[in-house]
């Protein structure tokens, strides 16, 4: 018994709390909305990290028009949110399956214990990440603008409608499902969506077309290492928002302690992550493959993203170490099915966002191995199959590849006009 | 008449409001300090997010030179808005025109309801940012230290001596003039100083040397555009701070509700902004131009920086929409006038500037256009004009052009020795 | 004595003081812990910062070993100092040597001010932006694991040791020791262990072979000019974080009103270093030399980072501008002994770090210089000496420095197998 007590030390947290908290309802209220407001600019602050990361994992011929998606996808969320999404997701009966169709509206409230507005702005940029994941996935053959209807369905009713089910209130959060920050509401809803669209897109001209794969070096290189990596150094710093947001109040002691132990283990998380790609691809391959150790961060943060209170720094960093050798074995999986995903967004995001979901039982008593795999199958195959029904309606209506001559000449000479290095010695 | 109630409710936003605080002073007096050192450390970044902008959208072989301006004027600004800026906007009289000469020393008070450092901190940045647009026009071809001079009487004295005439309580507050967060205050005075600069530098060699406009690729080609997508977003993220700081205060529920409401508006107009300027260009040249959907976004949050408060979120996504129209056609102007903007900061920061602020009254029942159209004439005349004298000055003594054999080898060599990118294979 | 009266104005910042605060304990809590995440976060991003800076200033074929080294170190360094750091540093007994072998765990309590977790997360970014600093200087010929191998040790054993003399409440801090965020504590410990690095490992091929130095464009050319230039706006952000954070404290109107000086003092200090640095190179060598301001920006913040309360903004601009000469100076000092510090990292880091620690007797009168010269030869010379011994031990064993063949073919090619820039027009 006691063995398992010590067991326990070393998986979950243990934590002071105090019964009472001595602060106003006003101050609680300002902390609260504060707190919403710096986590949610950490977030939104994300989107130029998915920009930057995209930017240089894609040829240097598709570039541009990767910047154009990414500040494009953030514009449309942004407006379909406001004018769709958020009341689908929060105008939902309880343990209902859908919302209303409205706009939202400030009904801000002393009672409600935070401001309105800034609940729906870090809502908003939860909205937007989701966009953001499908993105680098489709590059270098999706056209733009059905790229932007899609980005505009999804935003404004897939995602709303299916996190509403668990933060809004529905039918899973009654069933007692459990995902904190969104490893599957958001993550692997991005996946999800990224995966359908890749298999109806087919991979890129020549990605294949040699049995075994091509050369890692050429001809489909990475534009810029350095681009990479500050998009997920940007990535990382938001998700700190992005997870410790979530805990949605920072006006009392114990949300402060509850807030900073999230930090930790949303850090201590991508740490795993790193060093488990980092040694598994220099053990294995011979060399320490820079584009692993730097996705395996983002699956090491999507993998904690489902319980980042709970688990014990030990088991935080175990959690994350998963999700980066899941990014590694994951993009191989992924290349063996000739599945052509530009950036790396399935493996990290949807294959670890179903990891961290799948594990939260492990660190949280409260959750039930059932009902996260009963979530996990819920949402992806919802968002997978609507995805795939409105990707092929746009394939055979308005078309969603490219030319096979726009596709050698690069999407951004054929899209936007805009050649995105220009440099001359 | 009910008609235009509800159209009101469309155009404004309406929100509750508590008669009374039960934040103590202390606690208030924190919140509020907070408030402006963390919307202060936003929009210090922005300098950053102009140095990005910059240096993407100039030609390869003037880049270290733009960093290096960059990074020379934000310091600049620091100590000139020490030495002098602070007490000639602040130590205004109350309706006057000019205030002190003196060095801001600190005059904590707790009745005065921040930390003077905080609001010091929070002013420096915005004088910053109005000498960081100017930087991007005169690219390619001024000389660097004239144009530290420039930054140093900027900074030090002219942006301070018309910001003083309303932020100070000088004579256009006075006058009912409103500029919530500085569309024309710092925005359009930036802009202002730019085609004053822009009109006696002259354009570019070659770039308009053969009656029609060069083509937009070669060979005045932006040297990377990942690097204006960063920059742009870098600047979306820091106008939270800059028209969420500038509601000065976070020490009551009501703040915290205004400061939400202004995030929302801030990230709508951006998004209107975008999509306007992708669309335009779209359906009138064919091609989607991501440098436009880029400014877009710029155009976009300047229009709602006069008025982020009030505007209806629909109001908002018009108003930057608007904004953004207008950088695609004050491009297209510009073009045609021969005047070479490089970074395109006129139509973004002095054209939007003038829309967002004569756009105020249509959402703030407070405000009167003919005050507002006062407010512009007043402070983008006198900018323009005493900017024209002073580059005319400088033009006159120590030159303000590079010789034709150093722009032709490029600002980076001529100036820095240094050039800014050596990629080899 | 008049006289001195004045001048001792114009030195310290003279500010007000409340006596007593109307802040309950609770409140008190948060803020103090809200200050620790916020400030948290922006220092965790100056690992980004880092990244950048020396992907820029390394020539383009080591680039992506370089953000494999950044990625990777900060990951390490967040294991580590939760393994061992936290406990090494803070374990330590009143005025005692070291600390305890323990990982750090939650004892978070209302009576301590603070959530420990927030404390820790703090902590631990200070400790990886020491380990960040080593990373470049020894870039370009060293081998990638056993630079990890040392960043383990550095930030789980040695920079806690050594931390912990002053912070962890040991013998500096009862000699009267003054580092207020760490001018010697992190940034000369980086700094110092980075030139033992160098020393053992030697210059990178070619870089010194012809007696002169080679030309400062090719073949040693940064590999990105807005790259470095990012960075540094990157670590100028942070460090608001840096020493705001230092204060320690969110919670009464007194700390809001040090924290914002901090602000003031340390923005002034990096727009010295700016500017001396861009004055001098264009006086002495007739070109502003861009890194040199660059890194002058880092030699102001390093400066003023020992103490950045005290001083009134002359002096910290004062203060600031001399970290930039030595910046300057100090990088000619070491290429004229021979010694490869491919970023610039040393003076920066190491010499404006002691010129900072032993300048602040100058403002606050609670320093004494005999006991900043103590504490700059301790931990220097512990940090040097220990390194050095670390580095031969690892020479001579695993070896540290890469084939000559590997070295020409580039880190890149030869430790990840991925080129850091695909460009191709």
């Amino acid at each position: 018994m006691r063995f398992f007590t010590v067991l326990a030390m070393f998986i979950s947290f243990s934590f002071p709390s105090y019964a009472e908290t001595t602060v106003s309802p006003e101050v609680s209220f300002i902390f609260n909305s504060f707190l919403f407001l710096v986590c949610g600019f950490l977030v939104m602050f994300m989107a130029a990290g998915f920009a930057m990361l995209e930017s240089g994992m894609v040829t240097s011929k598709s570039v541009s028009v990767i910047c154009a998606k990414n500040i494009g996808l953030f514009s449309i969320a942004g407006i379909m949110f406001w004018m769709f999404g958020y009341n689908v997701a929060y105008g939902i009966p309880e343990g209902g399956y859908i919302g209303k169709f409205v706009p939202w509206s400030d009904n801000s409230n002393i009672a409600k214990g935070y401001a309105d507005g800034s609940d729906w702005y870090f809502q908003m940029v939860f909205c937007a990440t989701t966009c953001s994941i499908v993105s680098g996935t489709l590059a270098e053959r999706i056209k733009l603008w059905p790229f932007f209807l899609f980005a505009a369905v999804l935003t404004g009713f897939l995602y709303p409608f299916v996190m509403g089910w668990q933060w809004g209130g529905g039918w899973l959060a009654a069933a007692g499902f459990s995902d904190f920050a969104g490893s599957t509401l958001v993550h692997s809803t991005g996946g999800a969506a990224a995966l359908a669209g890749a298999l109806l897109l087919g991979p890129r001209l020549g990605r294949f077309s040699k049995s075994g794969l091509p050369s890692p070096i050429k001809p489909f290189a990475a534009s810029s290492i350095p681009l990479v990596t500050i998009g997920v150094f940007i990535l990382w710093l938001g998700w700190f928002g992005f997870n410790g947001g979530s805990q949605l109040a920072m006006g009392t002691g114990d949300d402060a302690i509850a807030v900073s132990k999230i930090f930790i283990n949303t850090n201590l998380a991508a740490c795993g992550g790193v060093m488990a790609a980092g040694i598994i691809t220099r053990l294995n391959f011979g060399k320490t493959d820079v584009i692993q150790m730097l996705n395996g961060a983002i699956g090491g943060l999507v993998a904690i993203t489902a319980e980042p209170l709970m688990p014990s720094p030990l088991a935080a960093i175990l959690i994350g170490g998963v999700g980066g050798i899941i990014v590694v074995y994951g993009t191989k999986f992924l290349l063996s099915m000739k599945i052509d995903d530009v950036v790396g967004a399935i493996p990290a995001h949807l294959f670890a966002g179903i990891w961290g979901t799948l594990a939260v039982p492990i660190t949280n008593s409260g959750a039930k191995f059932g009902t996260q795999l009963l979530g996990v199958i819920a949402i992806n195959g919802t968002v997978f199959v609507v995805s795939l029904i409105i990707w092929a309606i746009m394939k055979n209506t308005i078309g969603i590849r490219l030319s096979k001559e726009g596709e050698t000449k690069g999407t951004d000479v054929t899209e936007t006009g805009v050649i995105a290095y220009a440099i001359r010695d």
